[in-house]
């Protein structure tokens, strides 16, 4: 009975004492003890809803969505300064990273996702939020439209809008189908939790069906024809764990049907994980050959339809077509429709994608900002600036840089223009004196507009968009919120470089984003991963530090909890195959 | 890194030695230890799919259902004997008594399935399992008819026909609406895993809902009104969860609205629980007028519509309509369709449910079984066999019975009737002999069958028909097992009771249900039960006793591992809120 007077014991103190920091003792599997200590003495009871209020004297910044980037903004906000509104069509965050072990049951999908409510009540200040979706910017009048997205016959309007002095846009990215014909219909994605949940019930009613009485072994075959489109981090992640459920799992309970499951995965470039090292690229696709997962590579996919899914082979330039039970497409992000709207209204109309400028700032559209998956970061060329750049440097207006003058400006530079420090890097130079060198090697004492120019020339090149990640996503939204709480101290004292092109100094540092590596889980215990410093290191260990990485990074010790012991369960019991 | 290496070495373990028995050793929160050492040596290899096997040697068994009633006849089978085929919608078994506890997050779905695959492969003997409705019974040319319920376009034609030599239905009962206008398109219910997730992802969309800008305050208390009918076990515990979800949880995150939140619970008798003894009934209803849940008894709903239910109060006649956000409904169960067809085809076709005899036959088809919610046992009363039983206790046929004589057959006419039993015990007579007695006290020495119809005239009255409930469903289940592994036994040595209208034995004892008492959880960690011996227990520590009973019953260790997991996260971390 100890363990339920210790419960008995354990409840009556929480109720006693709600707001008391609570000590849990975790005993993990290994006999580890995990000390946990929450103190919740910062929770401020949310304001009562009040949408009409006038004259507020905060600004209000209006928030769109919860993923990575919106949360890290709210986790970090100090939202005493503000009148903080979020509106997400989601009420939770979700540790994304984790969707592919989610379609196999590795991990359940409650374990990776916490109520944006639970986030938002432990920061200082208040924060309101609304579960609705955004279906309209505004950037005229500085308000957003947002609409309730819950389809059932509750009663009440769910049509409103807030006005904002700050936005923040961080919606996200959908699906890119690139306009494939019948993707959308009959393609599974892996974008949201619910696209995993569909996923997992998908894979066991192919087997369910596939055992049936009465079909042929051709019918077979096709039902338990897994195919997955796109061989980047989470398509081979997910093939991976695919692969595991099925040898370690599903094998022990459909044993009739073992020999005729095929995973396939296409890809249209070269090789799969393509933004990896080459070393972690042919391993991945060593050890997928091995355990008998079909990669075609060069192959783009043409149309998919209920039965069948059609490539060409880029090398042959043949279409053929081969039957699937399952198809999931991952294959990239595009722009969602409410955010192209708004490209038009701000004449972003002809982009393919949301640009701001270094500072997250929307441009063309005063006091909005985007971060994660919704935008990208337009880098200013050096060559843009080059002659404001020489005019400011030349501090005495002789018509030359001296080295000395040059310097003065550099670090400037390197933090205005960061394609500056990887172009160094990439042409091994050590100082940026030397682009001062001649041809032959020699350092010039000065140099004049059109040397100066040529210095630079290639320096562009270097030039690159961030990656689509959770990372990048994360470090925007804490860069943002650190933005937003120093906004009155950088006023008067800025932070930023000198501007070349005006007078004074930028209010903020640009955003600088700093990889802090990527993983790819490649199945039966293994994983390959690039660290920083060009690190690559594959194999069982890897998925250990994984696991470990994984744990740490969860936004809550709920889901820590949750995900760690879904990992033993896994471990001990096996993945649940029930089709619910 | 212990952690790390433990789940290493656990991990090679399992993989190199997958068919040893495995120990593991589960740490539980309070410091406790379960050793559980499962043994895997007699799984079997399941059998390929051979469905057009010509004269298979085995008789074939065709199982309906994966519920309790079916779980427990397979969980005990001896499979070895027969070529059992199973047929069931759902891929797995659901603990249906914790699906309360579902809709509010106290436990995950996860945790409380099991999938058939799993308990059958554990099983001796070959079972085969095919996920698939049966949409018709052929009794005449001993078959069923099934269909694949996946709607997908996998390929294959999903219907196929399965013969029996034995046919053992178990498949459970539906909702029951009782022709209420409105209800199944506006109410959500509580009979299967799905609809206790719909629940939950409904009341947080309530909660989200009613607190958007721009709803009027009445609007959000239509929306964060919950409405239950029927106060049954299942409803009042889902009253419980529902109080207690907002109370500890959801108050917290929605403090702006927490004033607004009603719940109603309507129930068309005077009582709510009224199965149960009357002392636990004014408990619940005492515990719930605490705590604020408004409780309608002698209430007849009429219709729902998706905006308000409208009821009838039997005591004045008055119709009125209250507006809701939510309605779970909840009173009782109805026949299938397919057993609807199944009882026309074998003249039952004017009973509201399908009746068996007392070893669980169906009247009127051979060969075919019920068991579970889908059946009721009609037990045979003594009045009509009273002639027979009178000329078979009469050895020396002289038209009168002697105490002797009618000891001798008693012990038969007490297991083939058992409502003499209960008729003794509610009349307080000690022994059979009693019945001889004249209407002084005083024992007759002999009695002629006018008194003999006359002593036992009453005793029918005390047949009743059993509760639809797990337990009884499980006893049944578990009950034919028996007499279907005993089947070539008790051929030569019957062990039922004699027969009275024919010669010899019953093959078979009849079935008899055994009461091991039911629960009532009323929240705030307090529970009403009623266990055997009329005992009546109300309060925290008979909550404890439902966990304690809860955990013992899982299907599996791994659902008790889960199910006392989720327990013990919700005392530490709160419910989940996340609308997924």
């Amino acid at each position: 009975m100890t363990i339920w007077s210790f419960f008995t014991r354990a409840s009556r103190a929480f109720h006693d004492y709600p707001h008391a920091s609570k000590l849990l003792v975790l005993c993990t599997v290994s006999g580890g003890l995990v000390a946990y200590s929450e103190s919740q003495s910062d929770i401020v009871s949310p304001p009562s809803v009040d949408i009409n209020q006038s004259e507020p004297r905060k600004k209000r910044v209006v928030v769109l969505g919860t993923g990575w980037a919106g949360t890290s903004f709210l986790k970090d906000l100090d939202a005493s300064m503000y009148d903080v509104q979020v509106v997400s069509p989601l009420n939770y965050f979700a540790f994304t990273p984790l969707l592919p072990s989610v379609t196999c049951g590795t991990v359940e999908a409650r374990s990776i996702v916490e109520p944006v409510r639970n986030i938002i009540k432990k920061r200082k200040g208040e924060i309101q939020f609304w579960e609705a979706e955004c279906i309209k910017l505004d950037a005229k009048n500085k308000q957003v439209i947002c609409r309730s997205n819950i389809n059932n016959n509750l009663v009440g309007n769910g049509e409103f809008h807030l006005e904002y002095d700050y936005l923040v846009m961080a919606v996200g990215a959908q699906v890119n189908t690139f306009n494939t014909p019948g993707v959308l219909e009959n393609c599974y994605f892996l974008k949201e939790v619910e696209d995993a949940q569909k996923i997992r019930r998908g894979v066991i009613d192919c087997f369910e069906k596939a055992i049936l009485p009465g079909l042929t072994e051709e019918e077979r075959r096709t039902n338990l024809h897994f195919v997955i489109v796109g061989g980047g981090p989470t398509g081979v992640e997910f093939a991976a764990e695919l692969h595991d459920y099925f040898q370690e799992d599903l094998v022990n309970l459909y044993p009739s049907v073992k020999d005729l499951v095929k995973i396939t995965l296409i890809q249209s470039g070269d090789h799969i994980l393509n933004m990896f090292d080459e070393r972690i690229s042919s391993f991945a696709e060593q050890k997928f050959t091995r355990d008998g997962i079909d990669v075609q590579t060069g192959c783009r996919v043409v149309s998919v339809s209920d039965k069948e899914i059609s490539m060409k082979m880029k090398s042959k330039g043949e279409v053929f077509s081969i039957p699937h039970g399952l198809v999931v497409w991952s294959t990239g992000v595009g722009t969602r429709p409410v955010v192209k709207d708004f490209m038009e209204q701000i004449g972003q109309g002809k982009r393919r994608i949301l640009a701001t400028d270094e500072w997250l700032r929307v441009k063309g559209c005063e006091d909005v900002y985007a971060i994660g998956d919704c935008a990208t970061i337009d880098q200013r060329k050096i060559m843009e600036d080059i002659a404001s750049i020489f005019e400011a440097a030349d501090v005495d207006k002789s018509g030359t840089l001296t080295i000395k003058e040059f310097k003065d400006v550099m670090d400037d530079i390197i933090i205005r223009y960061p394609q500056v420090e990887l172009y160094l890097k990439n042409q091994h130079l050590g100082d940026v004196t030397d682009l001062f060198k001649d041809s032959e090697g020699n350092y010039r004492p000065e140099v004049d507009i059109e040397q100066f120019k040529l210095a630079l020339s290639h320096v562009d090149s270097q030039t690159k968009n961030l990656p689509a990640t959770a990372q990048v996503a994360a470090q925007q939204g804490t860069y943002l919120s650190r933005c937003f709480n120093r906004r009155n101290e950088c006023k008067n004292n800025p932070e930023g470089p000198r501007r070349f092109r005006g007078r004074g100094h930028h209010q903020f540092l640009p955003f600088q984003y700093k990889h802090f590596g990527q993983f790819a889980p490649l199945g039966g215990e293994q994983a390959a991963a690039e660290l920083p410093g060009d690190w690559v290191s594959m194999g069982h260990s890897t998925q250990w530090l994984w696991y470990s990485v994984y744990a740490s990074k969860q936004v809550s010790w709920r889901t820590r909890v949750l995900v760690v012991s879904d990992w033993t369960r896994r471990f001990i019991f096996g993945r649940d195959s029930s089709g619910i």
